[in-house]
């Protein structure tokens, strides 16, 4: 078989991240990297991809006839018919704007739009932890929480195309008003944001915690680094700060096994990849929850493409 | 197509319930009805079956070369290729009883075993409420919540054939201690018996209440149709109790909705027959919880086959 090459884009809330990817067998060839303004106008925003993916192309040296395409996965709803993001409340509240259309015009390829979760599951279920199972579940903690369902080796998208939203099943039934309308949601309690919060609440009643320094208050964003080296040194804030966060992820995937039974959990994310201990207290609490023969036989494993699970995954849209 | 005909066997806590079925088109032909001993020993379990569906065809008057099969579904879990009823808490703690060889050589016809959730999906897939949809879940609340998932046309049954525990969905993380050993599950708070020990608490607290003589206080056994008339009267601790009941089945159904997206959900049992008050806050807590676009989309609706959708539904074993 011809080797076959795809543009990548993982379009997130901080950063673009756009690869040429070897899409017959999953390795990344090249990679570049541009910041997302938080204030962005979106022709803006469509330049600075679009340099991005051409300074991908330019570092692979790939030869432009083997380019397949260009996928997208955008961390916002998408409509993928139209290859619109439809709306995206992390990266500058940008609403309806045409992605594919002025992206297939300028590279002269095909363009496909997904979501960032769906296209992370893609990667994982193709090249990562999920490539020799057909029936698992891929779980992304962050500043939310989403998921990927895969059934049958193929992504599963619910009767209206919105399954997977794990972050909100209720954990809490009158708990903690969630970003949804809804409350007492689980990326509320167990997303990086929720443990940011819960640290910020120390701060903010005098505690001695060494992520004072760590935290931004006015926006609550705590990095994955500085939690993991925040508990390396015995920080109490920090320990009942994850060991919550951990405990609640627990309980929703006890109900996501009990509900669904996938035959693997694939958990994924800046937060599971640097903080082993939230990965461990969080299979500990779903196992001693979930029924006694799935809390057995349910694999519970870590993500293994990492930082480029996006690019990797966003490629693959351009393979069928 | 030559009508082709099969027993479906309900076997349940409280009765076994046998039928001949027309299953070209879902008619029940003839129904007949026996107790379950609370306590009996295997042996005498398999007899007091065989009666009845020696019963079942007696009435039907259907020729015997007609009938293709006879179908289980029993109230616990079974062992399908083996047609061994594994274990069954409600049906005199039997375990490990073998109902398919027994049953196959008195009758000489085969025998399919499956459990009692499975085929009254079956039935309103095939006949129900879920006949013109292959994407669907059906909840039953009874002394236990259970559901089927189907997606294309089939019943999905999980990584590990235990799929559908919606009963053991985690409502409350510190909730009351469940039967299956976790504790704040869905069925804890929203069952027949969930409303039972709830109106039980009043009564023992000395509140004033119509069922006080509806409930049998060892067991707290409550039947639908007391509800119902109690709920009639304005009984205020009947109202009270389903009331919490269905805010719980509701925040178990956002759940369902956000994280598996089913075009449509079928809420079946005898509670949600008698009590219409039931299914209409459910639904209500449901909506104002789940994600906006599922919440308006999904649909929610009430199972159609009653009292005979395990019959029903058990005689479709024999279908394939």
């Amino acid at each position: 078989m011809a080797e076959k090459f795809a543009v990548g884009v993982d379009l997130g809330g901080t950063k673009i991240l756009a690869g040429v990817v070897n899409i017959s067998n999953g390795q990344l060839i090249s990679a570049a990297k541009k910041k997302t303004r938080v204030v962005e106008e979106g022709g803006e925003l469509i330049k600075r991809i679009a340099s991005c993916i051409a300074e991908a192309i330019e570092i692979a040296g790939v030869e432009p006839k083997k380019l397949v395409g260009i996928g997208v996965g955008a961390a916002g709803m998408v409509d993928r018919e139209r290859g619109v993001l439809l709306a995206a409340a992390n990266i500058g509240g940008t609403n309806d704007l045409p992605m594919a259309d002025p992206l297939s015009a300028q590279f002269g390829l095909p363009v496909r739009l997904g979501n960032d979760v769906e296209v992370a599951t893609l990667g994982e279920l193709n090249y990562g932890a999920g490539r020799d199972c057909d029936n698992f579940v891929c779980m992304f903690i962050g500043t939310g929480i989403g998921s990927g369902i895969v059934n049958n080796g193929k992504i599963y998208r619910g009767g209206n195309g919105t399954a997977g939203e794990v972050g909100h099943i209720v954990v809490m039934p009158d708990g903690l008003p969630c970003g949804c309308g809804g409350y007492g949601c689980l990326e509320t309690y167990a997303s990086r944001t929720a443990i940011a919060k819960t640290v910020m609440y120390d701060i903010n009643r005098g505690m001695d915690t060494v992520l004072r320094d760590k935290i931004d208050p006015a926006k609550g964003i705590l990095r994955s680094k500085a939690i993991a080296q925040a508990l390396d040194m015995g920080d109490a804030s920090t320990l009942r700060a994850i060991t919550q966060a951990a405990q609640f992820l627990g309980v929703g995937l006890a109900t996501v096994i009990n509900f669904y039974n996938p035959r693997r959990i694939i958990l994924g994310g800046g937060l599971v990849e640097a903080v082993p201990q939230f990965f461990d207290l969080a299979e500990l609490e779903a196992r001693r929850r979930a029924l006694r023969i799935p809390s057995r036989k349910t694999e519970i494993v870590r993500a293994e493409l990492g930082d480029y699970a996006g690019t990797i995954g966003a490629a693959l849209l351009c393979k069928n």
